[in-house]
């Protein structure tokens, strides 16, 4: 059955059908709007969208593996404040003929990677469109505790990275020139393993500014010297090739620190904490904030690619 | 200057340049997420979506014009919560092709009509897409209140509508066969006039049970009967045909109660309250609930049609 025998409101309760709500949901989907628990009386917001061809391709991750790394990349979004998630809202625009159980495995794929951080989807709204597209924005609570934003790095801050990095650009290089091996890495893009309980573990221990890495941790890095106006040396030798990125990098000619420097699709993330902080865990010291401007590795600006630009 | 040679980045700068920040607005655009004030420990959230082609015409209505309309579809549903919109998120897929200038306008448009409400657009995300789409989540505060959902409405109850109705869809009917007058209707189709301090006062006289007029008012008077368990009974005479509608309905065959009753695009309010309430400001009495189920109009089935789906 596709979604125009199924019609708009009959998706709808198909998919509504599916997903669980945390105690966060104190009216879920099916009204004019949901209403969530926000005790901090502040609410973290923020949206990314996903356009097919562009975003994903339906010839590379099925839909229940779309449907995570969509929630990830904003769920992603909210830890990089140190919020706790609480819920998601989902716009999705999908062809007449798509066929109704796609868009309920996107819809487990969003439930799940939501619930795996206590969020979940309380909202959303759903059209026929030529191009599919899924936009999802997540909120957030901070508990108490201030934003990091992106503006508080300090010379002599460390600079710290949580989670894994590279693998999911090497993934999508690996599925660009054809190739559905090695799995390590295409299933890294096809699902990124966000670091999320670090967000918020990092807030909790000071830490001046963070990010989520989605552009490529060179170029989300300059975001934050810029917004902060200091300089950021990242360490090389912080980074170790892994043994399946290597041989990747090695058969397709690819520099594997492109990957590691210039790589978002993970969804690591990047921060400073002040010089004689005990890093929490799942965070490891990659470099170091100085004065000045702009982003170098080990003291020289980097001569790989810098980073990804959704027009060009 | 086309999108495609603005960037992303440039273009996101652009954008945030033209808005304006409430005091709701607790950390604007510019950081992983936005962090946007919540007094009442809750959040209201909503998302809409408009699709170019399905929700929305370029040579219909300009930038700005459907700027409003996207920010008033979603503001509309937070103030049938009976709540007071704080912040819009704006997701945005663009052709590379699209001049700056119309993405500046449409920002001008969603800006201008949250403003008017007292909110502010706090983030969002572009991308390319070969189809223009326009995704926007509202957020806003109960204030104390408890959220009116569809599900309250009781026997007895006063059946209530706030702010116009048929007027855009009469509007989209005269587009529809190629004509651009009378200008009322098409304007009203334009740039829906959304009666947004009707939501939150019906909330504090009382009301029931409350929705967004979006699917058309028989449709919509449909879900709350049915969330509510109760029968809706519409009294016909509640609705003068204005002078512009019956001369337009006269010339192009239509009768215009169908843009009346099963008209959408107003976003009016409709309502329910206690027997007794002395209706507020803005509201005018249009029927009554029953015990039953289903929606009548003078008692009988209306035989026109009945709403929108957006897949049929």
């Amino acid at each position: 059955m596709s979604v125009a025998g199924v019609g708009e409101f009959g998706l709808i309760d198909r998919v509504t059908a599916r997903l669980s709500y945390g105690s966060t949901v104190l009216l879920g989907p099916g009204d004019d709007a949901a209403v969530v628990a926000a005790p901090d009386a502040r609410v973290v917001a923020s949206t990314d969208v996903l356009v097919e061809g562009r975003h994903f391709r339906l010839d590379w991750a099925g839909a229940y593996d779309i449907g995570r790394r969509a929630a990830a990349a904003n769920l992603a979004d909210v830890v990089a404040m140190g919020a706790d998630p609480t819920a998601l809202l989902v716009a999705l625009c999908v062809p007449a003929g798509t066929p109704t159980e796609w868009i309920e495995e996107l819809a487990d794929g969003i439930g799940a990677e939501a619930a795996g951080v206590g969020a979940s989807v309380v909202g959303g709204d759903m059209s026929a469109s030529p191009t599919l597209t899924i936009a999802v924005t997540a909120l957030g609570d901070l508990a108490g505790r201030p934003p990091v934003t992106r503006a508080g790095a300090r010379p002599g801050d460390l600079l710290a990275l949580a989670g894994r990095i590279g693998y999911a650009a090497a993934g999508f290089t690996v599925l660009s020139r054809g190739f559905r091996t090695p799995r390590l890495l295409v299933e890294a893009y096809r699902r990124p393993e966000v670091p999320y309980p670090a967000g918020p573990l990092a807030a909790r221990s000071g830490a001046t500014a963070m990010i989520d890495v989605s552009d490529g941790l060179l170029a989300d890095l300059g975001h934050v010297a810029k917004a902060s106006g200091v300089a950021i040396d990242v360490n090389r030798d912080a980074f170790v090739v892994p043994p399946q990125m290597r041989d990747a990098a090695q058969a397709l000619g690819v520099d594997p620190y492109a990957w590691l420097l210039a790589g978002g699709d993970d969804h690591a993330l990047a921060a400073t904490f002040p010089p004689a902080t005990a890093l929490p865990d799942g965070w490891r010291p990659i470099g170091r904030v100085t004065e000045g401007s702009g982003v170098t590795v080990d003291g020289a600006p980097f001569d790989g690619p810098a980073g990804w630009d959704h027009f060009r």
